[in-house]
């Protein structure tokens, strides 16, 4: 499998956050020392047709700029997958939807639901599908928070440390079209590993959705009723085992390339939030000069930001300020727990193979 | 890829139409004459533990099931496919806490948001990622709508016509154990189409997803403003392409096969309702005798709803009362479009192809 282009998009301008802070009643520095987030991008519901409002709309448009950016036809695609954890509906599947608007018919779409494992999820499942016999495909990750935010009422009742974390997360999208043949420009696939982890282990992150009724009422504890929230990040158990599982999968793909981690040019470590993703890539002993990161800037959107991540691999490699184009991919989800990574090789447009 | 068992699962008793009727205050005979169904099964989220109370319960008990008919070990599992269009929770996956239950670990997982059309979704998924090296995979269809109800308050300004919506779908789960290895008993697939079709069509069933202050309030046809409902269905789209388009897959099927229609033991036609169900089969030149239809016991419970089909037409087979094993199973999304349809061809144990 080849990944031949690759696209980005981040809604609106940077929400900063002074924005954040005035929004929640919080402190500017203090949200910042927690995050280490600098910004992020929100979908306005209100804002007028044709600027993405939703996750099928930044999936959208995400899937548009990737095939232009391929110089391919949406006629051409034989199959579609989108990841997301924060689907427009229920039903239809978003990624159907979204064909639609592509102006595609007659193929097969998958819509898979996953975190921040998605994007390798997706990746995963467009190689299988070109091992059974499909030639091209194009794979999205898109996430909005909208949905999921507190009304302002609630927000009056919400802890600091619990309103700290609506500001780790953003909207965004990104995309990849993916060729079976692997002769010609782009990233091709070296190797690619996926799989569960922490048998027994609780999930530390849980999002909810609810029906017409919304949120019910749970015991506080202070003994009043207060609204179930709709998510819950269990942070020290993410501090405790994202590190060493990032290693884990770094290691497994220098093994499977026979790379040195110290000579790859772009290796992407997991994203959470901007202080701990520096945290886990010293632990992981990727240098500042190798990682390419992007959370601090994008806030944590999920199933975009690995797309997002290789897209900006994919600039520093066309600017010529990444010498030589190896990339190593590492994913971790901490709800439920799942490794993940990817090796790529770029293969410049009209050579051999460059390392 | 074959199939080496199937499994379903329907929690507590099934409620018939006259406990419907008391439940909605509706008349028994309209509900019958509205759906033809007879009856259904939810999940009570009140019952005791070991009981089905969500989809995961239900995914979970569908799987053991499968296994244990296929006398597989869940250690012995390369991945785990789950369609839904009703997870749990947005995060983390349903299919990971399934993989959990059942004690898998170290193997990648796969949720797919799907309707109608998920059971074949799924199934098409472990062909893509049996062709991609794997060996064996355990694929599940789960729905539950307990989360869609109107509360009790709602009940009564929803109109007769929309509350027997309620009456058409139910909780219920089914599972394929799924091989590589094609020698052996079981179902070999000799044939898999799925698509999406209609392009510009607008959705003919919407289920939508709410935050913590659950449905917002829209305008009434008489201006009063009402809670926006969970779920739209366009029965006369339905009612206008659905026959034609399982005809289609049938043909579609019967050509790639070079299986005469009229001549295959076991069809398998679309499942909307026990009403809709008899004119599709009757358009699509289906004798009752050859059809393989469920809905009107079990409830339309979406991507449960081929794993039970395809559950009946292996008993009716073991039973001696279905001559010869050739199976055609159709199935059309419509919400968003999708036509989707499977051909398989049973193999006794200890014996060669049977026709």
């Amino acid at each position: 499998m080849r990944l031949t282009a690759l696209s980005e998009v981040l809604p609106g301008a940077p929400v900063t956050n002074r924005d954040m802070a005035e929004r929640f009643g919080l402190h500017e520095k203090w949200l910042e020392r927690m995050t280490g987030n600098r910004s992020r991008y929100f979908c306005d519901p209100a804002a007028p047709d044709g600027t993405p409002r939703t996750t099928g709309d930044l999936a959208t448009a995400a899937g548009e700029r990737a095939l232009r950016a391929a110089g391919a036809d949406p006629s051409s695609l034989d199959f579609i997958v989108l990841t997301t954890a924060s689907p427009d509906e229920l039903m239809p599947a978003t990624v159907n939807t979204v064909a639609d608007r592509l102006g595609v018919n007659d193929i097969p779409t998958f819509q898979l639901t996953s975190g921040c494992a998605g994007a390798l999820t997706g990746l995963y499942t467009a190689r299988a599908l070109l091992a059974g016999g499909l030639r091209r495909g194009l794979v999205i990750g898109a996430d909005t928070v909208v949905k999921l935010w507190p009304s302002e009422r609630d927000i009056q009742q919400i802890r600091p440390a619990e309103l700290a974390n609506f500001a780790l997360f953003g909207d965004g999208a990104g995309a990849a079209v993916v060729d079976a043949d692997d002769d010609g420009p782009g990233f091709v696939v070296e190797h690619m590993l996926l799989r569960t982890t922490g048998k027994g282990r609780k999930p530390a992150q849980v999002v909810r959705w609810y029906g017409a009724d919304g949120a019910p009422l749970v015991p506080a504890p202070d003994g009043s009723m207060v609204r179930e929230p709709m998510s819950d990040e269990d942070y020290k158990a993410i501090e405790e085992h994202v590190p060493g599982l990032a290693c884990t999968v770094l290691e497994e793909l220098a093994a499977a390339t026979k790379w040195r981690v110290g000579e790859v040019e772009h290796i992407l470590p997991p994203q959470l939030n901007g202080a701990m993703t520096e945290k886990i890539r010293a632990h992981m002993g990727v240098t500042a000069e190798q990682a390419v990161s992007c959370v601090a800037d994008t806030g944590n959107n999920g199933n975009a930001l690995p797309f997002i991540q290789l897209n900006r691999a994919a600039q520093r490699i066309a600017d010529g300020t990444g010498v030589g184009g190896r990339v190593l991919v590492t994913t971790i989800e901490s709800s439920k727990w799942i490794v993940s990574g990817l090796a790529l090789r770029h293969r410049p447009a009209g050579s051999a193979d460059v390392v």
